[in-house]
């Protein structure tokens, strides 16, 4: 997923079985993880000792309970799905281009799934995408890059279904606090770069795999 | 802090110094920790091995971020406000109940600072405090205890500050997606419940301390 | 449990199962956990990373030890009591404040498993209690609070059962050694302590709680 | 050390500096570290991931607390010794052995230190001892080993100097309790154990050394 | 770097400063650190928890010392050179790619430091890459891939200079040990396909770089 | 093990069973941990937090990968053998030491197992050994001490068979990289030395063990 500077590598492995917690449950399971590699930043960042570090724990939750929302899991049956964001350049936005491209591999991975008959249909409920949004200078933008989000007051991050409905919305004022009229236009401008982000992974998952991985 | 049967102690230490990486820039800063109590919940919860569960680094990120933006560092000073928000009993509702508790242990320990001459004034930028709202059966709705949260569709967190505006904002859908106008109802429901919890706050820093910590 | 200005929540919770090491033994076992909230001393104390210091370590041991001698665990069968002592205020003696306060945790949480059948009669075997006596300026002193513990040449824990015997004794000379004669003042201070703190327990075992939890 | 079939290599590092939280005191330091080889138990133990397990914690505890007795910290100045008792082989009671060689260990570091002009004189106040002691079928019994240790009701450990004064007193009922008379034995027959030991001790730190290393 | 499937990221960031054990001696630093995406791999590979896993300690303590052959500590001054090798796909011969690959990547960062006159010139040494040998079915061969080496009877792991040299030979027999003969296949067969990697190597330092990072 | 001041104790434990991820292969493991004492070293080395330091893992990885060469895994069947490595005192050359240690240990666990019946014959393959040797000067030398060794210009690892053929080859040239002359004159002494060193480990083999433990 490469959005302005910004690369993504997201990958999709479905493996057998679920956690202990959901065993005999009959339902299935989706975790993501998020990471980044140590020169995807502007001054090398170091290798988490143990376990990511406490953003990175934040990011990986978002990701996962937004995906978690695209999926019936009694449709996928004991199964989990491991989803891998790995950030090779980070230009702002990390975390939405994370769940906008983990999108395209889980559908990837499932499609395949069925297609040699391991997985059932019906188990994608419909797409979601995910765009950051922020108020710089008094007015609402989209997408910032690393440089406006720096001198950003909101930094807005947005999680839509294909229907338009609201999956997650994660905003926080590092700045000047905002109003309603300021969260409606960050909606309203995030619902319409949201639309252009469904089409693009349409098509994604759609083409042709390079080496026939998902 | 007790709202419902949930009950969070909140407590704020301030020491002198700053982490590293804020050296010599003449800010203060804030930071935040979440713990629960192994018998805080229904069933025993593990103490964490090295460091919170991820559940719990995510609420203390938003407890640190929500009273961050409630302080002005350049008055603070070569200072650092530790908010430890440790949870007795959980029953819904206990990441912006410590939100709102850690105002108030903030609010006195920043008093007993410029009383006795160690913090200069203006520290309190203004009052901020926290709720939990959700979408049950359709229909918004405050506050929600454990067994509600258990069935609600959305489940969001509202920050705001005395003067109207918001702080952070973060919502998710774990069943149905939410539409702009169910945002809409619990952000108005959030905007009154929050006014009632900052006249309780203002009551709370005024009141004598039992043993003079604060 | 209160004594002093010392302030610990103990709490019992009775699991079914076993840790592996004993499984298929018939016999059940008690676990024991002690932490400290970081605003219970006088000058903050960090969370622990990754575990419970060393000190920490130390006295749960001991806390598990006392209290595991007041079962029978043939009688417990497979199941285990997770015992968990945390201070919220730290004035002296939080380990034998710890101990005793525990056995009410457990006895009541024991008494409440009978009543409801999941447990048999007889599990315990009877009281516990345990204080902490010291020498300062050359005279045995009982339940030293952190001012004279500070001062105190020698500092000495005893657990004692309701049948006016040893359990655990553990002393340690911190500025001057101590003889026979001084060792035997402590140990008649603390058998009299003792005494005192087995009819608080009585009592507190038998006294309604708020919400019916143990 | 060798005592029955336990065997421990005793270490002292002496080294400039001292903690952190010592410095600037004028005050120098000692801190012990226990270990035992995966071989030297009856079956295999693992080695500690990431620290000693909490049995380990306990007992290094307790080696460093008694050790620290033996020692000026005025005299010993801006410098720290660290002990390291690691067990080959274990029968029973490693951890007053540990203590017994650790003495040894240091006296011969500081006496090497000394008499290089590295160190000032009268830094060791005084020797000490330990042994264990313990209830067997009723009886008090001296230094265990472990098919003792496994039955015996009683499971204590003395710290003695060459004064005859207590320095650790650590006792544990791990069956029956104990009454005061069972105690003055058991502490009668240490006393006698510990003068053997302390002339043991006497001329093994007038040894002359294989390879000159202390 | 890309040979057959596997695909290696080699980043190099020179950082002011070294190590503090290497403190004051006017000597700069190189350290290589060796990671796998979880993708990676044909069955997902978690994350290693807290380090690399062993055989990634391992490979990255060979990357780091062949890459430290190749740099003139005097000349590299008061500079540290952070090698990071992530593997995007592992098809065999990660190490070895890993190796050749952060040479280009240290030899473009130092250039573009002494162009900009951070760095010193006379830096590198020379040039090092390294390539993987093996015995399959009784014969020599170069650059195994993933099924190749699975079958394998020896891995070796050559690395040379440009002139001509050895700087790290690390094999080992998986199945039937070899003699002198063998090695001399494979250390040629090496030989060879070294000097052809060092031509590659010439020719990636002087390409352009897409966003001019090094 | 000695060899110079070198002395490591080397120990093999055998248990029932084999790592997960080999179960049901009816194939048994061989699997190798290496420690230094903290004294062992000239500066006390501290001990690993939560696992071997990575020159540790490096060295624990080789002796490993040497003796299960040595074992034929369809005869061991469902069985593991630990092997133990702890330097007490290191003068270069610890871990070839531990290698050819490791071998005798290996050995007198697998004879004591066939003679009482555990285990089945056959299941050592043929002896290995292992020395290390370098270029001092230019010139090929064997079993550096820890001087020497601080001096070469290569450090080479070798691991032999009785029959003569390589195990593992393991050199790094940390100053002048070498050529095929010098590799021949450090794998042609090494040979010499492991002849000795296969005629040492037969004699220990079959010498009587003081307590029957092996």
């Amino acid at each position: 997923m490469e959005i302005g500077q910004t690369r993504v590598i997201c990958t999709a492995c479905i493996a057998a079985g679920v956690p202990r917690w959901r065993k005999d449950s009959g339902l299935g399971w989706v975790t993501a993880e998020y990471g980044m590699l140590p020169a995807s930043t502007g001054s090398r960042k170091s290798r988490p000792i143990g376990r990511p570090d406490s953003r990175g724990v934040e990011i990986q939750r978002i990701i996962g309970r937004v995906l978690r929302s695209a999926i019936r899991f009694d449709k996928l049956g004991d199964n989990t799905i491991h989803l891998d964001c790995d950030v090779l350049e980070a230009d702002g936005g990390t975390r939405t281009a994370a769940i906008t491209g983990a999108y395209v591999a889980l559908s990837r991975a499932v499609n395949s799934g069925v297609s040699d008959g391991r997985l059932s249909r019906g188990i994608v409920r419909g797409a979601v995408a995910a765009i950051s949004a922020g108020i710089v200078d008094g007015r609402a933008m989209l997408a910032l890059d690393y440089s406006e989000d720096s001198t950003a007051d909101v930094d807005m991050n947005i999680a839509m279904t294909s229907g338009g409905k609201f999956v997650e919305i994660q905003g926080t004022s590092e700045g000047q606090p905002f109003d309603s009229d300021q969260l409606s236009d960050m909606l309203g401008l995030a619902s319409k770069g949201i639309r252009k982000l469904l089409t693009v992974q349409r098509q994604a998952i759609l083409k042709k795999v390079r080496k026939g991985r998902s």
